[in-house]
């Protein structure tokens, strides 16, 4: 591997400039005047794969963004590797607490400060980089494909009539992601089990207009007190969730299970000062790491109504809004979950409001087993660049089309992500460490390596 | 009275022409980018009191936007009125909602749309006209003042100390008011009653910064989850309000008084169709007129937190903010319950956010007996050009200077509105019948020919 890491060293400041012409591009997904930033981001992977050494490359239409397809078949006979990404990135706002424009790349301390530096451009180029490098080094052991979507970041909602479109094309023995993060630069860890996702709109509706306060005030129902009220109903004194039939379907740990999670290193004090706040707060019974990792949560992503301008305007507001999302846990069904919601919802809403419930979108959860050739692949790739067994662990966040991969196309995946707590994904100041993009294009290499011999 | 009518008569047109010149100027007191349009509307106002026929006008500062003030004396030894309104409006917002812009006032099925057409410039301008009026026949009875501030909208921070300063130049009988609303066009009020107001903006932060609610959620206290738990937390199931202390002083009408109350027209029905709810919700224990006038209100004017734009983001934001407005009721002082409010706020607010609350306004409300010679002089010059005696109500709303007035000045108020529900003040779309803006100059005269009779 030696020829790899050569090839590396002479290569880094190029891999770099490659990069950050993506991160150019404001591709953002849930924002419909960025539809033409979506098809150059396309057009620029499809171009980054077949530069780095593939057979062909091409975009593929759906009812939405495209998706970059790509291969390089070395032998049949050998296995296949297809490696997931996305093209697609998270809005930019609150514009005013990014320190650099969020589209042009900056290096500051050692890191790149972008919107999509790590999630997910910064981490799926790794891959192209990683190939580029096996192809021009003639170490590439195996078949490689790779399929790079433009709407990860609203759900994926062509993703699977896609999969299923395209079975024979995409067909591979493993599915590698970077999309996740690890524990910190020098405890690596593969995440093995990924949340599910239910993400709702809902809509209180008071009077036809907003009336003057003073007037109405007291004698009309106030849809954003209302809204409070339902809101703060969803989840109880224990903060658990109040939605009946909401945990009936939740995988239970067993205490041995539970016991071998704990040995996770995780330090409370470094983690409240990092995000500076005095206590945690969580459903009663469970740890922190539980907490993300095997429990579901109902959080309030965006709330609005009313005056929300400077000084001192008076109202009793028609509407008010609120965005809701709960992440789940394996063997909760995102769609029944949505049903309960809203069913629940729409049940203790008072006779004086109209509420309205719009399901956003929404996606499965997912659980790798370690005992497979693929995992050990992986662990041992990581153990060779960073010198320690990587920790496996399962992650708060959500790919919802990890588990449709699955049901689909009948493919495992692997979670080698490279990301950092502080890498601050889908916040202000986006940003990732050059120390782990090239880590990440070093070890990549090796899960080819030990996965195929 | 005959001079009166025929110069209303003949100068229809160019009393509303000159009204539109004043609404045409975006004077919006809470927004600070409107600083030159407040001092344009000054402006335009000084220049209407000359030519109205004051002896002289000016344009005083102080440390806000500067009240225009200007006099006609006629004979030191006969009454003064004072005529108190305001040239500043409310901001417009939502925007989209309004079907012409709102400072292009336009005509529609009788009725003048724009922002300031009733609330005030409207009527605040009938006062000028109906003093010119009465000049330009040789009927004015008595000396007039008028106090034209711009600050009204935004609490008349400046206002008080204005008055303590000038206390001899505004030396008055009376001071005549035209900012409040009557039952019907064919059912003449008089309001005889105000609320206070105490406002306040709460701030609730969690996390640091904007989270994943993947990689954080269930483990993090989500504000907008924890500020909905405190807003619910303020009222209880029957609608009362839970601030320790928060009734203590609130006067309590007798069987008696609430029977007097209760027989002004009201149609619950109408009431309902009109703002197209299907329950009224108020106070246990209470009618629908009660609660908007003799009962104190806690309304949530506006909120907002983490993401509101399109589609589905999903955020566990830093923070969440609420603008709080509570309505006050005779001898509940609104510096106390802000305080009480604030007390309670941050005592309720649990360990793991920090809470910040911002007094943004307040003021006194308001009682006038109707025992008095200016009231029973109102109340003939409504009956006189109405046809029906005015009804005595209670408004929910506020105008927190009045009482300012009586304590400052020592002058007792009349509100001789001729708005009407439907004006929609400080809603899109607000409007204001060509009748009553007429009926007002026509009625307005009656009631100086009354008052010094």
């Amino acid at each position: 591997m030696e020829k790899l890491n050569t090839y590396l060293e002479s290569n880094k400041q190029r891999f770099l400039d490659e990069l950050f012409g993506l991160i150019r591009i404001p591709s953002i997904s849930s924002i419909s005047d960025h539809k033409p930033d979506m098809l150059k981001a396309a057009e620029y992977w499809k171009n980054t794969i077949l530069k780095s050494g593939a057979d062909k490359a091409e975009i593929i239409p759906t009812a939405g963004n495209p998706v970059v397809y790509g291969e390089k078949i070395i032998d049949p006979s050998k296995p296949t590797v297809l490696v997931y990404g996305h093209y697609d990135v998270m809005p930019v706002d609150p514009l005013d607490l990014w320190k650099s424009p969020p589209f042009e790349p900056e290096i500051r301390d050692g890191k790149i400060y972008a919107r999509g530096a790590d999630d997910d451009k910064g981490q799926a180029f790794m891959h192209a980089k990683a190939f580029e490098s096996m192809v021009s080094t003639g170490t590439l052991p195996c078949n490689v494909k790779f399929m790079i979507e433009g709407e990860e970041e609203i759900g994926s909602p062509n993703l699977e009539k896609f999969c299923s479109d395209h079975k024979e094309m995409l067909k591979a023995d493993i599915i590698l992601v970077s999309d996740t993060g690890m524990i910190a630069q020098d405890i690596p860890s593969i995440t093995v089990g990924l949340r599910g996702l239910a993400y709702l709109e809902v809509e209180v509706t008071g009077p036809n207009r907003d009336l003057h306060s003073g007037l109405f005030g007291g004698a009309v129902a106030n849809p954003i007190n209302i809204l409070s009220k339902m809101i703060a109903s969803l989840t109880d004194e224990n903060h658990h969730i109040t939605i009946p039939g909401f945990y009936d379907k939740v995988l239970e740990l067993t205490a041995e299970e539970r016991a071998e999670m704990a040995k996770a290193p995780f330090n409370l004090e470094e983690y409240k000062k990092a995000i500076d706040i005095a206590e945690v707060c969580g459903e009663k019974g469970y740890s922190t790491m539980e907490r993300t990792g095997i429990r579901p949560t109902l959080d309030v992503c965006g709330i609005w109504g009313g005056y929300t301008g400077e000084g001192a305007k008076t109202v009793l507001p028609s509407k008010a809004t609120a965005k809701i999302s709960m992440r789940l846990v394996p063997h909760q069904d995102h769609e029944e979950i949505s049903k309960l919601f809203e069913e629940h919802f729409l049940k203790i809403a008072p006779p004086y409001v109209k509420v309205k419930v719009t399901n956003l979108h929404g996606g499965q959860g997912y659980v790798s087993p370690t005992d497979t050739k693929a995992y050990q692949a992986a662990s041992k790739a990581y153990e060779t660049t960073f010198g320690k067994k990587p920790v496996p662990v399962r992650s708060g966040g959500s790919i919802p089309i990890i588990s449709t991969f699955e049901r689909v196309l009948g493919i495992k995946s692997i979670l080698m992500g490279f990301g950092l707590e502080s890498d601050a994904i889908h916040s202000p100041n986006e940003n990732y460490p050059l120390f782990n993009f090239y880590k990440g294009i070093e070890t990549i290499p090796y899960f080819y390596k030990y996965y195929c011999e």
